[in-house]
């Protein structure tokens, strides 16, 4: 019954053949035609602007668990009659269909429901909508008796209306009661006023709604689908470090036995995700030397990236990190703290990985025999075999990519940050997701793709659970404003979460390294409060800022190439910080949201204002409401009058309120719409205002 | 290959009977599963977004002759590869489909290309994309010589796609060049820099991409229709009047002789359509008296929406008004004047109607007996019985209403002004339009359905060329705005025409009564310069307006119930105002389009003021652009200071420029982005003024 628009690939014949080959396309059926064989479509009355929908249900949009889903349409029909709708739904793992009502808003002009989003996993829903033909003829009978008319003919209608509801039933009392309330409309023996009050009985009216089938039942010509994940799905704070770099002896190689040992400050930061780059055992061939030079020195750890040797692959833990049993026992240490552990799912291969052997054909193979390693041309690297997912045996080799996945969901990982999905078939991504998450709805997809938003967004659409963004080149008011209307128009939130990054192995943007530790500070806190979904890359709290050279966004002595252990307790390092926004974030409803961003003016452009509304789409409103300022300037204080929205919180024109500093405490008496705001880097990098209503 | 989102219609049975028999929905086939059943979509790369396209191909937007259609697309792939795209389409009537390269615009990340729409009718189109596998490799090679690379292998890599091609041919020249090219890329006896030369010619690139056949040619799910219309759909003005009024005789009926007798006049006005209330017989029993009483005198006429009686129906003359052949000299004299004929399309009948008795199953029998009358209760419409478009003998029906359309546009009718279409069932105008312009492309269709903006809107898109508007109720200049920005909205205007008639036998707005001859002048020029369609029903120009009671939008004496023959030379008429409009409408090709209106600032808002720009989405400015200020308030003068676009007009914001009113032939020379107006109403309503260029 799904009909969307995905695209069809043929092959050179034309025909259903080559990549087309499993996909065969029924035409739909085409209504009977008259003698002039123009199609002729039959509706009895129109259902139209389905929402929530993606594409008009080629993709799915995403909710999470525990949310009512708030289906509306527009639902009309000629002439007068009234209609009555419902959305029909279903839960993933229920064989049946449930219902629930739709009722007409006038002001809107759109009919409106709901169904409880109780469990995870891919729903589905449509909206069917009828005729009522008893709530029709009842309501025109009101009007004609309020009128005085004759209503001696309605009041037989109403009597063949519920005979019709009583032959459908095949006993009981219901049937015999409908049965009962024709013949008393029927009965000429009866004072009309008495025969009209039978027809105006409300226990008539519910029995015939319950007993009524409708004779024009029309649906909704598209089954709409919708993703519904867990709440660390939406909101979550995220810590990416390297286990290798995790050994308090220096030059040693970390396990992941020193890496526990990492976690429970990283828990007691409020931390919620650890991830970690790949795992698996890394190429010794064209192996990266520090700094990414091409002639490594013996001991040279190499990228985790280049993956696989002679130790295995992606289903396999580097010796260096220790066993299997190692990572397991990793896993159960950080759901302990409440942590989840995030791997590296990077589908490409060292030339030393078992697959290049066991499955040449899983690769490019040259003119020259040679293996086609990646290249962006002029770029080569070397060190790296991608993928060729439209191999001649790709059944088997989509199915072991997929199998890698549930390798790791069964020993306990719950999410995957996925490498440059970009540079993979997104039909791949939109199988593979699909495949794990309908046994394991509950993994989580993280796809790192910087590219142009159409790839960034249709990654999004067709499965990735969250997405990261262009967050750290958004650096002043103008570019945080736009890029944020953008990517938080309320479309694009039907499909699209960002999980703001503050910076990654690759990316060091040049705004902290000229901006110092209240850089660090001031990014962290956009991070934190724009999105409900954000994550540092350890460093990040020591506000490790060196470029490998002037102007590159690389590190220096980046981890990527060589072991980089820490001093997490050196003095200067941003841990209060941290602590301190993951413990409001959890405590503040309004930021475990994506919808209730709304920019709010500020006469200074180097002070960002925003609100973090707690009124949702539907519901009572929960927790407080939040406005943010944020000075962008790391190196002074900055001041300035911000726009503050009172009629969108209720506060007046010209009456006190008070607000609440989240982050120090402090409490300031405001009035009316223009309130005067001073940061000081030195002290704080903003203000975390809720709006006491105590 | 078309998936929309039609609706489908079930019978109690749940089966695909009753309403619904005709309609059999094949499931669209699933692809072939791994051993996890999810489904698989294959798809090399992304073609979505695709424009332009009225809910994802449910419907069709609509264009005009002679235009070009300009198609866009979101069109992606994984990784690096060059891609090309083209659109293929197709003509009304032709068998072949045709294609037309796409080109990728890198400030938008959007694909573009265009087709010219010469012939009217249904086109089809949709956007197929695949991997320019030579242009990739010529790309590549390129960079990797100027960086100096060894590219020996890529060489065999462009010989391999050479032979690719070479082979795909069966014999020719283009063969064996293809088969040199390739033997010379592996010749290793040729130095590298010669082999790289004959890789880079133009030439074989040529030849190349003449006869490539792509490896992973993908479509767009959806094959997306468009609606292309003659000019006049688009860009007409309208006349309406009842022939019966127009015997120069007091009291006697007026036949066709007369009505002929109008058409130069009208023509001379510069009018393009005059529409004709019902020319049918017209029904006895309840017959409507003078101002619609349920008593009419003797010798009344009663409604010519009564449709039917002992002389015909829908496919007969009123002999009052003639004979058919009257009708059709009628026609050609209209003809012969440059004006189309434009007849009411009612579909109900007076009681008296032929198909009463020859189809009582086409109504709706009570369980008395009786036939069904129209009304909304309380209100009684007992001259009209509702046709029952759900009969068993609906494919009778259905095709026999068709009929009468048939009937005539056989007889020289090329417009239909349809009464109250969202009265009748949607599905039944969907077909009925559909299957009338495919013999008839020319044929257009008027919606008159004053409802609410999802019905009146649903209506344009299932095919109604044309829709009359909320025009009469928008008076105020922020009743004109709010209205206008949510009316020609461009997603709207795909679908939407609106006809802006100033008035209609059932609406005379007491905006008219209360202001008099200047209201009129206003109202008028705003309708033919706010919308490329307008029209007034005769008496406009005279300036009538007396309700039938005061705060009613009924006129007194309405011509619905009665004759009301007119002296249109009376003084103080309107033809120098209408025909003047009209021949600058037809000389201002920026009044001859919908998407082109842009309100700007007036200080006043007694003062309207509007742009109607020279600029299209595509191709070189046509004609002037203008500036139109009109004084909404028809009592007295209004002056302001408009706000001038002179930036959007590229005029600067220092330098004069001179504006000429069109309607007076006065200069003006004004100076930067304010100027100022002064209206009248004893001189004139408004100005229409260009912008000087030359």
């Amino acid at each position: 019954m799904n009909e969307t628009n995905e695209p069809t690939t043929r092959g050179r014949d034309g025909a259903a053949s080559g990549l087309a080959r499993e996909r065969r396309r029924t035409p739909r059926g085409t209504p009977a035609t008259d003698e002039r064989s123009t199609p002729r479509p039959l509706y009895a009355l129109v259902i139209e602007d389905v929402r929530p929908h993606v594409d008009l249900g080629r993709h799915a949009p995403k909710r999470v668990v525990g949310q009512t889903c708030e289906v509306s349409a527009a639902i009309f029909k000629d002439g007068h009659d009234l209609l009555a709708a419902r959305v029909r739904y279903r839960a993933p793992g229920d064989a049946a269909w449930r219902v629930a009502p739709l009722t007409y808003l006038h002001d809107t002009d759109r009919w409106i429901g709901s169904f409880v989003l109780d469990r995870i996993g891919r729903w589905a829903f449509t909206v069917e909508a009828w005729t009522d033909r008893w709530g029709t003829w009842r309501s025109g009978l009101e009007k004609k008796l309020a009128a005085g008319q004759d209503v001696h003919v309605e009041l037989l209608e109403g009597a063949e209306l519920a005979e019709g509801a009583a032959r459908r039933q095949r006993f009981g009392e219901a049937r015999s009661r409908l049965q009962q309330a024709a013949t008393r409309l029927r009965d000429t023996g009866l004072a009309l006023a008495d025969r009209a009050r039978v027809a105006l009985e409300p226990e008539l009216t519910a029995l015939v709604a319950a007993h009524y089938a409708p004779d024009d039942l029309t649906t909704y010509g598209v089954e709409l689908p919708l993703q519904v994940d867990r709440e660390r799905a939406a909101f979550a704070s995220w810590y990416e470090f390297f286990p290798r770099s995790a050994s308090p002896e220096p030059g040693r190689h970390g396990t992941f036995r020193d890496a526990e040992a990492l976690l429970p400050r990283i828990a007691d930061l409020g931390f919620d995700v650890v991830y970690l780059p790949p795992i698996h055992p890394i190429g010794h061939t064209f192996r990266k030397g520090r700094n990414n030079t091409l002639t490594p020195e013996p001991g040279d750890v190499g990228s985790p990236w280049a993956i696989g040797n002679e130790d295995g692959g992606h289903d396999a833990v580097a010796p260096e990190l220790g066993t299997l049993d190692d990572f397991e026992r990793f896993v159960r240490a950080a759901r302990a703290l409440g942590l989840e552990v995030a791997l590296d799912y990077a589908l490409q291969c060292s030339p030393d990985h078992p697959w290049v052997k066991t499955h040449p054909d899983w690769f490019t193979v040259r003119p020259d025999g040679s293996i086609q390693y990646a290249e962006n041309p002029p770029k080569k690297y070397q060190d790296i075999y991608p993928i060729n997912f439209w191999s001649e045996d790709r059944d088997a080799l989509w199915a072991a990519c997929r199998d890698v996945l549930l390798f790791w969901v069964e020993r306990g990982v719950t999410t995957f940050r996925v490498d440059n999905p970009h540079t993979k078939p997104f039909a791949f991504w939109e199988w593979v997701i699909r495949d794990v998450q309908a046994a394991h709805p509950e993994v989580v997809f993280l796809s790192e793709a910087f590219t142009r938003p159409n790839k960034l967004l249709n990654l999004a659409k067709l499965g990735f659970t969250q997405s990261y963004t262009y967050f750290t080149w958004k650096n002043t008011a103008p570019q945080l404003r736009e890029w944020l209307a953008e990517f938080s128009d309320p479309a694009v939130l039907e499909h699209y979460r960002g999980n703001l990054f503050t910076n990654t192995p690759d990316i060091l943007h040049e705004f902290l390294v000229h901006g110092g530790r209240p850089a660090f500070r001031l990014r962290h806190l956009l991070a934190g409060t724009l999105s409900p979904l954000y994550g540092i890359y350890s460093g990040y709290e020591l506000a490790e800022n060196v470029p490998v050279r002037p102007g590159s966004e690389e590190y220096l002595d980046s981890e990527k190439y060589q072991l980089r252990p820490r001093d997490f307790s050196a003095p200067g390092n941003l841990d209060a910080d941290l602590r301190r926004l993951n413990r409001i974030r959890r405590e503040q409803p309004a930021l475990q949201r994506a919808d209730n961003l709304r920019f709010h003016g500020s006469d200074n452009d180097q002070v960002l204002f925003f609100a973090k509304g707690r009124h949702g789409l539907s519901g009572p409103p929960r927790g407080d409401d939040l406005l943010i300022a944020v000075n962008l300037d790391p190196h002074g204080p900055q001041e300035t009058m911000v726009h503050v929205p009172v009629d969108e919180l209720g506060l007046g024109h010209d009456r006190e309120y008070v607000v609440e500093d989240l982050l120090t405490g402090v409490r300031y008496t405001w009035r009316g719409n223009r309130a005067y705001v001073r940061l000081d880097p030195a002290h704080e990098p903003g203000h975390v205002l809720r709006v006491v209503r105590e």
